[in-house]
């Protein structure tokens, strides 16, 4: 494991794979979006920040319904420190975003609460997709890091996990997660699966983000996964299908909360500590206090700034910076 | 420019652009395909084979109407050899590869005997996606190498050339260039050209592979364009944007043609010697006889397979090998 530590200093590349899932279509299950309408507008906009420090696709960045903002604010300022090159993955979006892009041809997952994710040749096909990428970027990047941008994916999440045999509890972009609503889908979905095989129970009851980051973890030799409790779902599937070495880096945030369970994880997991708890911003503060908490690959990009000399006092500043130009539009 | 042959043996990447215009709907204009429906499977048919080693959009390999084969069947020899990574990036394809691609949100490029190839604000915008797209991929490969694959791209390099003052002879597909024909058509297009702004040429007269490559162009600093007459009147539409250093690289098929004009090009051009005239295969000899001779950036693969040790005699072996196993369809 300490060859993707040592390997965080060469030639990296982060990927940001995103989709969407219909689940997020029940009410009450997700929070990464002001609302209904514009939580499929989510990824797409998510990745448009990364590039051009604002959304094209929607002209205000997303936000949770009371305003605490996309944990892209903060990957685009570590990728802005670090200047590791990002190429976007669509594995299954809603909406395109206005930037360049890679496709994998995935379809938008269905609301597994009453339907399968998608058909079993579907994912595979999406798998296979995402292999061949991973092979062609494995030989450009001697680590890919892995982010991931799909609203209601800790729900699909939780479905994975629990079809895998575990228990899970799984986190959320709310301080209040919905547990309840969570697990209630949950176990409508898993009676839908009928084996132990990973193919089997992304297309059951994931989601197409899954299919694809499993896909070209199935390509590459090691990767640093940079999510949540998504990731942990992910890196337990692809231990099933592949030899990649993989470890996982979140935030703080997730590693406090206690409806998360990291220890679910096959592998390392390296905690970024992100000081937004002093931050003289509310919104940013939110983090600290479990909103939003991770997502678009802020714990993982966080971590290299870090590890690159970057002290927290700086990152902090400069995420501040990034905040007053883009959320309050400050010059 | 002996920068770009220094960087030859360092960390590269081969970005295969491909796209449609609708000029190839004129009659006589490109043998890009075995008939006019086929024309247009024939970009995303050639990315097929390079990771696959067959298509998957059409039963068979993209050919002449009489059977001369795609010359990707060649770069997909190289790439086996070289092992270079490859990306593909669609830039206004007709019909999407069902390989995982690159996207820059282009247009399928208008007919230019009558009408605009796109809007001057539709060909800025993929110029900016694909500056974004060079900048990211600049940061992972020491050299990128571009390819192309569109059918009648001859024609609009033509009329590009005209646009900028050159009276262009340009290469074809076919053995005897149908030269009135395409002179026909540029002497339309250029017409419509206001102004020799290489943004209003490429919309004017140009196509969407053009915007695609200036635009990847404008984000890196040194490419090897692997491509005939088409990357001559892109290399002279970049030099007017960028400061990106250019070299060429052909085969010797396009270096001979008489009715090519390397000359035009304003930079280094280095020709691959690819002895496909000593093949066994009718299919293979036709390249040295004048048939399609280049294409989806053979020229530039091939080099880098000589230039890394591999003899003329078993590059070619190795063609005919593949020839044997993709086009003969022997095991």
């Amino acid at each position: 494991m300490s060859k993707i530590l040592d390997l965080m200093d060469g030639r990296v590349l982060f990927t940001l794979v995103i989709g969407n899932t219909k689940t997020a279509e029940i009410p009450g299950i997700t929070v990464a979006g002001a609302n209904m309408d514009l939580i499929k507008y989510t990824p797409p906009a998510d990745s448009e920040l990364l590039y051009h420090g604002r959304c094209l696709s929607i002209d205000f960045i997303p936000a949770t319904p009371d305003g605490k903002p996309t944990p892209a604010l903060i990957s685009y300022t570590a990728l802005r420190l670090t200047k590791i090159p990002l190429l976007v993955v669509d594995s299954g979006l809603l909406v395109k975003p206005k930037i360049p892009h890679l496709t994998l041809s995935a379809p938008v997952g269905g609301n597994i609460a009453v339907e399968r994710a998608m058909s079993y040749e579907v994912a595979k096909n999406v798998i296979e997709n995402g292999k061949i990428l991973g092979e062609q970027l494995s030989k450009l990047a001697d680590l890919l890091v892995i982010g991931e941008s799909i609203p209601a994916g800790t729900t699909t999440a939780g479905a994975v996990l629990k079809a895998l045999g575990f228990e899970p509890k799984v986190s959320s972009s709310m301080p209040t997660n919905p547990v309840e609503l969570k697990r209630n889908v949950i176990e409508q979905a898993v009676k839908r699966v009928q084996s132990k095989d990973p193919i089997e129970i992304i297309s059951a009851v994931g989601d197409p983000v899954m299919a694809g980051v499993v896909g070209i973890l199935s390509g590459c030799k090691r990767a640093l996964l940079a999510g949540g409790t998504q990731m942990v779902a992910i890196a337990n599937l692809a231990k099933r299908i592949t030899d990649c070495e993989i470890a996982i880096a979140t935030t703080e945030f997730v590693a406090k909360d206690k409806t998360a369970d990291l220890s679910l994880a096959p592998c390392e997991v390296f905690v970024s500590k992100i000081p937004l708890a002093n931050s003289k911003y509310p919104g940013l503060r939110a983090y600290a206090e479990g909103f939003v908490k991770e997502g678009v690959g802020a714990g993982g990009l966080t971590l290299f700034a870090l590890k690159r000399g970057i002290s927290e006092e700086r990152l902090l500043a400069e995420i501040e910076r990034d905040y007053e130009k883009i959320v309050l539009r400050k010059q």
